[in-house]
């Protein structure tokens, strides 16, 4: 099997609060921010709140959505008196942990999320990144419960989110849990994830050499939106009891997805597919009611750190 | 056993969107406005979206909190150009269903609510009324999962909530549901409860007699906040996995209530007492982590329509 090298991972980001009111990653980061750590070790790590006015309004975002600022275009178009406030922040974060694409970018950004949906412990990578496959895998050697990688397909130059922004990126994405509350069981959760996640980069800096494998990967196919009133825009149903709650688990042409508020099913129409974000609460507004995906086994090489 | 006398209750308020974010009564007021009402049967039926403005903005409140703005004081202070928006819209909402207290007032003011904590279907009462506590006991009979009557002993001047403007007044409160999102199970829920009081008004109107017997209610003691830290007023720990969904259930002292972020565990000390509104969302801000109550068996007579 192929053997990869690649530079070590000193420089970490871990990131909360790009959401304001995903609280599992805000109170993560104000404690790791307490704690004394050790700078001069293996990894360096930086813990960060993102988008502190939102978090103190405990809103996703005063003006726009941050993790939606993090493109090519947008980072390089200049900032202008009336540029959003997450714009101008994300022009900030790029400074601190960027620029992105560049070599002065940290070599792993990890940024904490929730949502609504009951995904369990879901890990999100915008392409085909042998690094952050491998702690996805590491992860789920480690961890009884389902982890699930999610892997969206975006050129780098379109990808909107912060994680973008370091050399390696990943998204560690909890639910379910409502946004504004934080629960014990998911903040545990979470410091698995990201407890796990530094302790691989330690094994990866100091030698530990990866044995490659497949990883199962969701693959993002479409979203579906809500049965809308085609007048007012208004959602006329909810998502469907059978389909609520049952992200990753395979929907079928006929399987109800919607419950109309006067009480009729809605059936699945399209070739079988993985739902997830199933009923999130910040996508309402967005016009999405869940997204679709294919599952596939990633191939993935030997890896190990390349010395000097 | 005693038999009490009510005259005909003929006009109902059904409100919600009291907090524009809590969904479920959000959409069945939408529904039931769609639908063509009765009125001329033997109970009119008007409902309404209490709170438009928070409803667009998927906000709990714009200025202030609504379902604070009922009491005596507060309805009968005069407006002024600086008056928070949701205490001129209580006194337009106690303009069209009251004025509270008094003969022109509904004769019952329904008020729909979701929470985020695992209380299921919760009925709350402000004081020992015979009407909703009959209501209370036809729920908890027709519906198989556990129907809680939940009883705050306020002084109707001070009661602070919308349904306080109805002659009779019961706040129908249901659970878990993330605020800004909503779910068929429990919107079929909230369904149940409003066909269901509708149906005891409709028999009630007509003749039926009620017997009397006992109501196992939830009457408030006290609030508990989170940990916090002194300097910042942040709170430093989340409810403990242990009590995290377990409302209604009894909490002894030894008890663990909360898991700060440090990972240590904070106990009950306190006498024992049911939880209930645990780790509500909108709780964080009024400084409550979960309320405790005593469970007490309440006495209520037959009661029946007064015959003119």
């Amino acid at each position: 099997m192929e053997h990869v090298f690649f530079p070590p991972l000193s420089r970490v980001a871990v990131c909360g609060g790009t959401h304001g009111n995903e609280l599992t990653g805000v109170y993560m980061v104000r404690e790791m921010q307490k704690q004394t750590m050790d700078k001069d070790g293996p990894v360096s790590v930086t813990a960060v709140l993102a988008n502190p006015p939102a978090v103190d309004a405990c809103r996703r975002y005063i003006d726009t959505d941050l993790n939606r600022c993090f493109t090519d275009a947008l980072l390089s178009a200049p900032l202008t008196d009336s540029s959003p406030y997450e714009l101008r922040r994300a022009h900030e974060l790029n400074a601190q942990f960027g620029p992105k694409g560049s070599k002065e970018a940290v070599d792993l950004l990890c940024d904490l999320h929730n949502t609504t949906a009951n995904m369990g412990l879901s890990l999100i990578l915008y392409s085909l990144d042998w690094i952050t496959l491998h702690i996805c895998k590491y992860l789920q050697s480690k961890i009884s419960s389902p982890v699930r990688v999610i892997q969206l397909n975006i050129p780098i130059s379109e990808v909107y989110s912060l994680e973008a922004v370091g050399k390696h990126g990943l998204a560690i994405e909890i639910g379910p849990q409502p946004h504004g509350v934080v629960r014990a069981d998911i903040y545990n959760m979470m410091k698995k994830a990201v407890d796990l996640t530094l302790e691989w980069l330690q094994k990866f800096n100091t030698g530990s050499i990866f044995e490659g494998g497949e990883v199962e990967a969701f693959t993002f196919a479409k979203s579906i939106d809500y049965p809308r009133d085609p007048t007012t825009g208004e959602i006329t149903a909810a998502i469907h009891p059978q389909l609520q709650d049952n992200d990753f688990k395979l929907l079928q042409p006929g399987d109800p997805v919607f419950m109309s508020f006067s009480r009729e099913t809605v059936k699945y129409e399209g070739e079988p597919l993985y739902p997830f974000f199933v009923n999130e609460c910040a996508y309402y507004e967005k016009k999405i009611a869940f997204h679709l995906a294919q599952r596939k086994n990633l191939s993935i090489p030997t890896i190990s750190v390349k010395r000097d």
